[in-house]
């Protein structure tokens, strides 16, 4: 998997910034290669994470080449900033590794677009860290509101824009396809 | 895995449509379900399907749960209309298939909105047999270009947008990542 990395950015308010970045990984792992996944906010339960949970548990099929972090208990504004701030950091920390790491094809940021729009994160350090990254790595970078600075290190750059939403319809949240 | 079927549309010219909705099936085999997807218009190696081809190759581990139904040889100009025409009828055939076939819980009509926006189908007879499918069958079509006819009768929207393209700096495709 000789390849020059591509830095990748999935935004905006539409559905299915993560399941892309998970449709990504699958390619990887069906060309042999490795994917480490670093979850900002992962959510909790009750929330969308129910149902990603059934990608990242078909995943471990792959298991030592498919490999994901966790950090924090969902993003909530009940959930004091310090916590916040403290698993933004641990997951940042491990973000750092893997983009030194060459043995990971692809590292994806999930979410770390939100780490960023409530600066627990800034946007500069993210380049900077991005501009020394194993030159074959892929990075994929998710969640809605990717600040300009990130948008303009980004190769390659896919908004999201929700159209329609079946909650405008009154369906409920669904297991195994809510996302 | 009893749940009210969705109709989603993935569309627009952005990177992602296919890749969200293998996430997706992801999720449904990680809940224990499973999905048929119909290729329309199947890329030749040399374009994107190429590594496309990666994801699915990944999606074999779960035999018997995953399977994929591939027509024609790609949609190009220099391919005979009738050729395309019999293709399309195919798999349009095994869509139908599908969609009454309760095991699947999700079918995926890849690249289907070609089909439509070329005349190779008619939106018309797509609603109308989404009217008809199984009750729990979350169904999703992919393409650019969806129809306005599809959009008011699916449940979601998503539409991709190409913010930023590595084509614009000059990167070539790569094996594993272009999609």
């Amino acid at each position: 998997m000789k390849t020059q990395g591509l830095v990748q950015v999935y935004t905006g308010n539409g559905k299915g910034k993560t399941t892309a970045a998970l449709g990504v990984a699958l390619r990887i792992l069906g060309h042999g290669g490795r994917v480490g996944v670093v979850q900002f906010f992962k959510y909790p339960v009750q929330s969308e994470g129910l149902d990603k949970e059934g990608a990242f548990r078909a995943l471990r099929k792959f298991s030592g080449r498919f490999r994901v972090w966790s950090f924090g208990g969902g993003f909530t504004w009940r959930v004091a900033r310090e916590e916040n701030a403290k698993a933004v950091q641990k997951a940042w920390k491990k973000c750092c590794e893997l983009l030194k790491d060459s043995k990971y094809n692809l590292v994806i940021l999930d979410e770390i677009h939100i780490a960023l729009r409530y600066k627990f994160l800034k946007a500069s350090d993210v380049v900077k860290v991005l501009g020394r990254k194993r030159p074959g790595q892929h990075v994929i970078l998710t969640g809605r509101g990717a600040p300009q600075a990130i948008i303009r290190r980004a190769d390659l750059v896919t908004e999201m824009k929700c159209i329609k939403h079946p909650f405008h319809r009154g369906i409920l949240a669904q297991s195994g396809i809510e996302f």
